[in-house]
């Protein structure tokens, strides 16, 4: 075994990087520990299995040989898109899917910005909109947001950028923006307006309506949170076809593997199941939130699979992270944000887990 | 189910795109009929199953319930990458993931091509590096190459690239590039050197031996065509561990999901079944080779999985994709290429398909 760094005297990689590259640093995902026996928190996963008909679609396109995964994917997905478009009641012209909606967003940044067009967000929000743009060379126009959610719609509308990311709801704020805020905004932003809904499901947050009226709104949704399938990355946009056809240019002809297309429109099918398992962790986050707030702690009121929750001074949620860490619970913190560092984003898990998580934090906070 | 492109009064998404994007053609993937009875001899996939243990492995990660399809997959790939380094005798740090080997070929572009960091290709080779520049603003140095595989190599070094693509064997040609002329571009290209062994297991070329010395060398291999795994989306690309770090910087945090992870670790264990794969595929290629020639037909000496051979005249290229194409017989054709325009390029089947395929061309040529 032999790394060939010791080999690269007077090489330096990084002087042939592209000039957007040589200067960006990675985004950096939540922790994922190889080992057993922590509960994790941290990522926003789900704690149900997904629904049997979706592992019994992965077993059929497996078969008893494996023969099909010979065989290219269907380029386009054309059996999971025809899917989501009967689920949003929209036709399948209108509808891209990603290898994750990380894949989706990665596109929209590549065909909708550059370095004379920027991009925008709510900050806080998603950190990987600010890496994708780096990496495209675009700027970045960030709108603030306040820790009750508040913005400036107009600061949006006007903010220059050419591709603006409406998280709703918010991550990691847990808060949901109002329908007839969102439809402001799409009415008066002059560009593409991207209404990421990752968490829609948990809110009941629908743009699909707004589609209708503005071509310039594109929808990203995720199997990731929703459907328990973080694991097999299939996400998708909603827009109109001329949209959805200069993302189509960027994307990979074959982003999205035979086993992942099938898991992706069989969820798409099991409404019930996944309609008990979304209102199954509302019911833990509530009582977690209530359970919280009944020691002192500080819970913003989510509409997400997530909870941003602040323990009473002179406890802190660095002091919390790093007690139910050493107990093996993984939960995240953001401490480099002015308006995130008080809090901990704790992902809901089982009705168990959570009381597990809810005993041990209030421990930790008590110290 | 409304579409809704009709609302789309006085929006132009195309003066919204960026400067890339807006005059980029897509990239022409080969044909996939979702009917059946086809014989598909257009995409280099593979005719047999993958191995066994891969199906078993992609069984054992989906579980009773599929309960790990809710958990994010290993970001870096990490079971993957380590199989990949033991295979080829390097370290984890020398191996980067892809979701294909297409994926790496992007991050490639990505990492070391800008509008003024120019890549560049022998011409004909892979149609996609061209797709992948024009998206990211880089222009393409194409560097001829013959009917016969033969090329300047100098011209490679001096062409001005900052990331030049070597397809070895290339492709759609077929023919392999001596290990000394591959050395002796590395030696002297001053950029990243790709050198793209998608279809290398297929006739030994190996260019790892040249890692230890050029750090600027980067190998590219895919799960599609030896490893029958183009349903799954596998490759990985081999190389300097600060080569490979900046191309992490670019890559998707999740860029293969769990069940393609565990197929591609587990098909690198597979030897003994690949290695009877290979043979079985090399023999029918020859046969086939051998059967078109004793009719007068041109075919060029192959390494690959595939073949590009010309009819003898009066026939025509054209004519006998059409006759075959009548028969649901699919293979490639390249008319507008001056060099490729005689041929087809024929995916190497099982023994009996490549009878059933000879057969029908030997009839449409005679016609």
């Amino acid at each position: 075994m032999n790394d060939t760094s010791g080999h690269a005297l007077g090489f330096d990689a990084g002087a042939l990087a592209s000039a957007a590259i040589a200067s960006q640093p990675a985004y950096a995902p939540g922790e994922q520990p190889s080992d057993g026996g922590w509960l994790k928190l941290n990522t926003n996963e789900n704690p149900f299995p997904p629904a049997p008909a979706v592992v019994e679609a992965v077993r059929r396109e497996l078969g008893e040989t494996g023969a099909s995964l010979r065989l290219y994917p269907s380029p386009g997905s054309n059996a999971l898109r025809e899917a989501a478009a009967r689920f949003h009641g929209l036709t399948p012209g209108n509808v891209l899917a990603g290898n994750g909606s990380d894949d989706v967003l990665n596109l929209l940044v590549r065909a909708f910005s550059d370095s004379s067009k920027p991009c925008g967000m709510l900050d806080p929000s998603y950190s990987l909109y600010t890496v994708l743009a780096g990496l495209n060379g675009a700027r970045m126009m960030a709108v603030p947001v306040d820790i009750e959610g508040r913005f400036d719609a107009d600061a949006v509308s006007g903010c220059g950028a050419n591709l603006f990311f409406l998280t709703n709801p918010n991550a990691p704020l847990g808060v949901a923006i109002p329908q007839e805020t969102v439809r402001a905004i799409a009415a008066r932003f002059p560009g593409i307006l991207v209404v990421d809904e990752a968490y829609a499901p948990f809110s009941g947050a629908d743009a699909v309506p707004l589609l209708r009226e503005f071509p310039n709104v594109v929808i990203t949704r995720t199997f990731s949170k929703a459907y328990s399938l973080a694991g097999l990355r299939v996400g998708y946009a909603l827009g109109a076809p001329e949209v959805i056809a200069l993302l189509d240019r960027v994307r990979d002809s074959y982003n999205l593997d035979r086993l992942a297309q099938a898991a992706g429109a069989a969820a798409l099918g099991a409404r019930d199941y996944y309609a008990g398992v979304i209102e199954a962790i509302r019911l833990a986050r509530d009582q977690t939130t209530d359970r919280l707030r009944a020691s002192g702690w500080r819970v913003l009121p989510s509409q997400a699979n997530f909870i941003l929750a602040a323990p009473p001074p002179p406890a802190t949620a660095a002091g919390v992270f790093a007690a139910l860490k050493s107990r093996k619970i993984l939960v995240r913190h953001f401490p480099r944000h002015p308006v995130t560092a008080p809090f901990l984003r704790i992902s809901i898990g089982s009705p168990e887990e959570m009381r597990r998580f809810a005993t041990a934090a209030l421990e930790a906070a008590a110290i």
